[in-house]
């Protein structure tokens, strides 16, 4: 894995001779494709995704020129929405949580295991609480009060705090609201973790609805984050059993256990370049 | 398991002393105890529920005078809403069914295994279309028509058949509302399949929306059905995961596979008696 | 998907230029890619298999030397070894089973739904237990007595009446094995079903071995048949939970169900031609 | 559940009337049940396993009289093999580790979040490796070097360490064979968790093994340690999907997983007394 990689995502509107136009272009050039995963939507004017991985070492252009070379030559005449990704390069992961560790502390013992392919840059909380344990990781830790009052001013210091710093932003359970206004700023790099229900269950409590209502099963859903609450496009989902002697503390406990490893598998594969989004859901190459 | 078995089923409300006096009653009048599974909820004024399998070659009294002699030594003292059930009587279970032949023919074929510890004493459908395949298995079919208008003299019509040879109704994919006065008529007897997601989808063609929206994850629930639409007391659920690759078709192909098995689940549970009722949820003794 | 398609399944010694010969190729021929899955082991020396699904309807050359051009043009300067496939053109299934029924019945319901894109040719037993229930879904049945003694002859009978009607032959729990001479008759076209337990148990009952060790989860394998017993090849596995509740007939129940389903999955990915075989494992494009 | 409790554990030969003796006694002396869960094996001279949870707050008699009154009143009369667990008395738990952290920091983090209900009293590694890591949680660590020779020295020091320390012994990871000498002092008091596959590879290197096999589903064991290596009652299992795309070193991530998250439940089903060791195999009453 030492050898220089690029990852090239590409969504488009599907017809003949995508494939042909993308692959015959890297290999004029010299790149050797890896990895190649593709998918199209069946509808009627159908969109087309890919994602390459190939090697650089052997490429006859510097990067920067072969990106403007497949501006020219294949993005435009196919319409493409695109972006070249290099994996050298780590991501920075900023993490956002209140109270409840679960979720932040198995990003950071992933991270510090070597099996996070980014960087977490820091961690930003509305309560002191968690201060030490970040700290012990050495990862810089910021206590920024919010709530429905001063939320402008909270998202105002967590933008300054986050700029230049935060490839993408993830919610550990972060129990505020960020506004539309905070959202708009990182478009599809926000990814929040909550729990779900097989049915869903509205309002306050919910595992106590679950628990008074004797599901069977719970789970919990990561998506990236849009102005509709709890709304966006899923990236993950995994759900666990239970039974009529689970108590609602049980659900939560394995509540938090789905918790974490969807919204770890779910940040791995964001920052491995693995996620389109189209519209409200998304493709993962696995 | 050839010698005479019976089942008792009993809730009320928890205090000291219930195990030692069903046991003792059991005891002393010669019963052998071979299975015994209990639950109480633990909120204060709990509930107490149990599940005793027993032996009832060597018992001292006819069953119908052990039945007498429980109530009065035993289920009043301690209030308890009670029933016995003998496993070699087999439960009557009449399916009700539409179009989609997958759940009722897994039912019809893990009868005929031996699998369903129950006989299919009938097929009732508002569709004509599966008379044939219920008719191969040796099963009475009845082509009931019914719909928004009509439905009371269609319900009229199934009572009549159903009168005698019902223990348990089964909803097999039955496209068809049921009134809350057949309802009542077989209160904690009628037992409904339907899809199910995380989060949940309200409204026409379900999986559109679930793909829509990519979930990772579809699945089935089986419950009781009462008087509120989809909300009875949950029996089982599955589920099963799916990618961006899959097309609702897929997931649709899917969903009747989970529906099948959850439903046969849930029948098989019922018919030897693992299941009580308690307000809006189930105990489930596996 | 009244268009029609082919499918085109390849394996060739991973180098740079692969993707780009094959689309070009097909792309300068009219044919409209609209599947394309590929996979390269990571080893030095490594290999590369894809499958394309692309529609026919446009091609420039009747398929037959569309094949030819693509042998000459593509083919051979990446040595590949490769295959057309029509999904127009159904495979003929024929089912060997002896006395257990789940495998087979879940095969006959899956074809008779529509949902196995195949059809089923045949039906032969060493029993003749089974014939009334396959006649009843219109398939013939054949009895053919096989044992440790007269395999040869039984073997070849069936070769004889399996002649040009099996595009694949399903093993679905035929208690008999096969011979080393049979299995090379149909390379890569003997799917066999059977149980498995982590850890592995050898020897007579394993579902008591696995009692008695208390497994807590049990499972099913489908494999292509080597001539190495229960060790070729493994296209798809699925598993169950259990607990000391289970009995070992319990044990059995739940093996069966996994095997009906897993048996199933694997027959319908290599009916869609998923499944590619390398040396001792498959490659399934899902 | 502040108020006191304790849990009691019976194994006896299965004979009528053993439910009504105990419930009658702990009645009688104002013991209040709170679960109460049993087993029977269906053999002939069957064995029959229970496990009572009770509230100790208003018996008349203090505890260790209740214990000798139960010994001469029912566990004598039924040959009973019985032990009393107070759930307010901490287990301590000592962990072995070799160089893998994986499996040691999900206890350390369940023990530190208050998932653990237990102690971790030391861990003790035969590399130095991990000794700031744990010390960062506040528990002891030892360094005992360990090997093929010298193992008689190493385990003398192990013992001495962990004498009056260690309810249970957690073999995390630790990659040293331990001799019948050192198990026979902890029986059924040493929980091992080991990678399992279906099938069983056997020798070194499994997970390329696996990967050689192609096969589709990757577990994880947790069992007690008896003499036989790696053959002990199995405590839990859990497995995870994989497919061709997975290399070897997807598998051993995934491994790793499933190894924590088994490790951690069998740990703490033992601590919370719920498991019963029959011969070679267990009741773990959930």
């Amino acid at each position: 894995m030492t050898d220089p990689r690029a990852i090239l995502l590409v969504r488009c509107p599907d017809r003949p001779g995508i494939i042909a136009a993308i692959s015959g272009f890297l290999f004029r050039h010299g790149a050797n494709i890896i990895d190649f995963d593709q998918h199209s939507t069946d509808d009627d004017g159908g969109v087309y995704f890919t994602r390459l991985e190939f090697q650089t070492g052997a490429i006859d252009l510097p990067l920067p020129d072969l990106e403007r070379a497949f501006e020219l030559d294949v993005a435009r005449p196919f319409a493409m929405s695109w972006r070249l990704a290099q994996p050298g390069r780590r991501k920075q992961v900023a993490v956002l949580v209140s109270r409840h560790d679960h979720a932040l502390l198995e990003l950071l013992w992933n991270w510090r295991r070597g099996d996070l392919p980014a960087d977490v840059s820091m961690v930003i909380s509305n309560h002191p609480d968690l201060g030490g344990a970040v700290e012990g990781f050495g990862v810089p830790f910021f206590h920024v009060p919010n709530g429905r009052e001063g939320r402008a001013a909270a998202e105002a210091r967590m933008v300054e705090l986050l700029d230049g710093k935060a490839d993408l932003v993830v919610l550990a359970r972060y129990m505020q609201i960020v506004s539309g206004a905070f959202v708009a700023r990182f478009p599809e790099r926000i990814i929040n973790i909550h729990h779900s229900f097989l049915p869903a269950f509205v309002g306050a409590d919910p595992y106590r609805q679950a628990y008074d209502r004797g599901v069977k099963i719970v789970g919990a859903t990561a998506h990236y984050v849009t102005e509709v609450l709890d709304a966006g496009p899923i990236i993950e989902q995994d759900v666990g059993r239970v039974t009529h002697r689970d108590e609602v503390d049980d659900l939560k406990h394995l509540g938090r256990d789905l918790e974490r490893r969807v919204l770890a598998r779910a940040v791995r594969w964001h920052c491995e370049d693995r996620v389109i989004v189209h519209g409200n859901k998304t493709v993962v190459f696995s």
